[in-house]
């Protein structure tokens, strides 16, 4: 766990929510970016060494959209950013965390993502995430 | 807002946390703090240039203790450093954001620090913060 990668929060409009922390922020968003994998369409915003990302469900089956059937808008998870995202899930489930998918998928922002479940993490979803080198995978 | 300065994480019990966080992050945290006015036990991790926060209520009045009547354990609020606390709430009410105290109080940490309310900023309780220094205050 080197640092704080992101913060990702739940928007329900993309467009409106990126015009609201630019003006929280004071700058705009660095990028756009479309996951298909995860259905979802997200914006970056660098605050120092971290990213605030905004996500906004593509289709109703995203993990997004279900997520504000049953909750409101807000921080969605956290993401810690590692050298060996796979020594690291042999760590944690070493620890007892319930990790929600073992092998590392796709994320935004060139990375391999691991969630961990909440319920083993205060309520927190936290996101391990590893940048995808030119020599690895 | 010159980075994340930490993120709050509201727990039921701040040692069991404590001891949850420790295994998560792979390090203990650095202090633990009360801050009288705002009813809480706190205790700071450091990860990269952030810090993530854990706040336990210490009486039924506190905001925590109000917080998980409501809610469940989680991210509670995210805090960002800024230079000059009371232009940036001035730059912040021009731009239509909701302030909770215009007045900034004592935090934890050593920091003077200004509430925004989640109604104006997509459901994130956003925390203003600044250090304060030996020259002011």
């Amino acid at each position: 766990m080197r640092k704080i990668e992101h913060i990702g929060i739940a928007v329900q409009d993309l467009e409106e929510s990126n015009a609201l922390f630019a003006k929280l922020l004071g700058k705009k968003h660095f990028k756009t970016e479309k996951v298909e994998g995860e259905a979802v369409e997200t914006s970056f915003f660098q605050v120092g060494e971290t990213k605030v990302e905004l996500l906004q469900a593509t289709n109703p089956n995203s993990a997004i959209a279900k997520y504000l059937e049953k909750k409101k808008p807000g921080v969605h998870h956290i993401a810690f950013d590692v050298e060996n995202i796979e020594a690291e899930v042999e760590r944690l489930k070493g620890e007892g965390f319930e990790i929600l998918n073992e092998t590392p998928k796709q994320g935004a922002d060139n990375k391999l993502v691991v969630f961990l479940h909440p319920r083993t993490t205060n309520g927190v979803l936290v996101e391990l995430c590893q940048e995808i080198s030119v020599n690895s995978k």
